[in-house]
């Protein structure tokens, strides 16, 4: 059984410069490791905030290291350099809104500034993509919310089968798959 | 009293090709049976998961049979052949974003795989087109979640006036018009 | 300390006319007029419901008189006419769609009708674009729930800073501003 690649993208100028000690990524794949049962290896990638090398590294992630889920963390802010959301926009044929609705939501019971993430999901070929912000408690969040529709929404698209640890989060496929 | 035409679209490859009882577009009319007064009669197509064929019929409806409504069923998911919210997008002029958020907020409270439905609702000309699932129990939850603003909705954009059965579903209409 | 000036754009095609008293702009001054503390000054004004007038006057509002903020009443509804949504998203560069959100589900607690706005909220250089509803009782309702985070927003794109009356609006900044 060959291990599942899954790629996290810090999306940040200063980690990028290695000015700053990336926190998002290591979180991510931190929360990872808890709710994914192996087998499964984590491809990770530091890039600047501009949209070409965003979707540069995205895109490869999809289609040359064949990923079954991409999570990208900073960028999703009102900011000027934010551009990861419109980069992901770019680089996905469809995008997924409930995603993004359900993330603000659970952020916003933390915070109010929730509202000014434009965070999203979008689908590229048969890899699933997920903006996640850049602050650690805010991704733990973000992904406990979202994670149990993750392996469901993979095989939709023709992906490999995720399986989670069920004491972190169980991971949810309807009975009746139409609609 | 002429009878207000109402379209129900059954989006769906298989029941298309007769080899699987579409059961999404009778739990529609079932449905508004129950809670829309007379006069009013069902227009009722199936179509496959094509953009072409799912937009003909929708123009169609909306524009030769001058329905006031076109609810569609099936085809709101991320997987390759859901087309339905694509189809949707193409034929409106107009797109109604609180609907899809909050039919999916509704299913959110049965399946945390709620957040991989794209469903919508647009305006074409006169007639209120909406996106439902395909899944039956779905279908109730969110009809019954946005149906309290529908009559409103097709009055204000020059339809008919639809009344429903109080008991099942109390249309609202604000007393203040503006905004 | 020079005035934050603050743009109060009444879209009605009767207040344009003088056929009617513009209750939503007085409505959004007098609400601002409570949670915001000196010095800022209202520059407000009045617009048809006619796309080129509304992006005149915002346009006009953000770029000539380096408004911070500026805030927009009526037309976000589903009628023809109704265009203050579209308006804005052809004057901005990016969109928040998290605000949109927030204030829908804000307004469904009052009224079902909530869903029909299509009030959305962007960016155009250093100023933030909020659609409001035209009616007073749901515009506090949706300043209510989003200014929290509207300083910080202003803050991020580099505007100046805003001051609230903490009685009446507590406004948020995180202490991480990654993200």
């Amino acid at each position: 059984m060959r291990d599942v690649p899954i790629g996290i993208i810090t999306v940040s100028d200063r980690a990028s410069r290695g000015e700053y000690v990336d926190r998002g990524g290591p979180a991510v794949e931190k929360w990872l490791r808890e709710a994914l049962s192996p087998p499964w290896r984590a491809v990770a990638r530091v890039v600047p905030d501009e949209i070409p090398a965003i979707r540069g590294v995205l895109e490869e992630l999809c289609d040359r290291e064949e990923c079954a889920l991409v999570i990208t963390t900073g960028g999703t802010g009102p900011a000027p350099r934010d551009v990861t959301p419109e980069a992901t926009e770019l680089s996905c044929a469809r995008m997924l809104p409930g995603f993004g609705e359900l993330m603000r939501a659970v952020s916003l019971e933390s915070v109010p500034t929730a509202i000014l993430s434009r965070q999203t999901a979008g689908i590229r070929g048969r890899t699933l993509v997920i903006n996640l912000p850049g602050n650690p408690s805010a991704i733990a969040d973000c992904l406990r919310a979202v994670f149990p529709a993750v392996p469901y929404a993979i095989e939709l698209i023709g992906g490999p089968q995720l399986r989670t640890d069920p004491a972190v989060i169980e991971a949810f496929r309807p009975r009746s798959a139409s609609g």
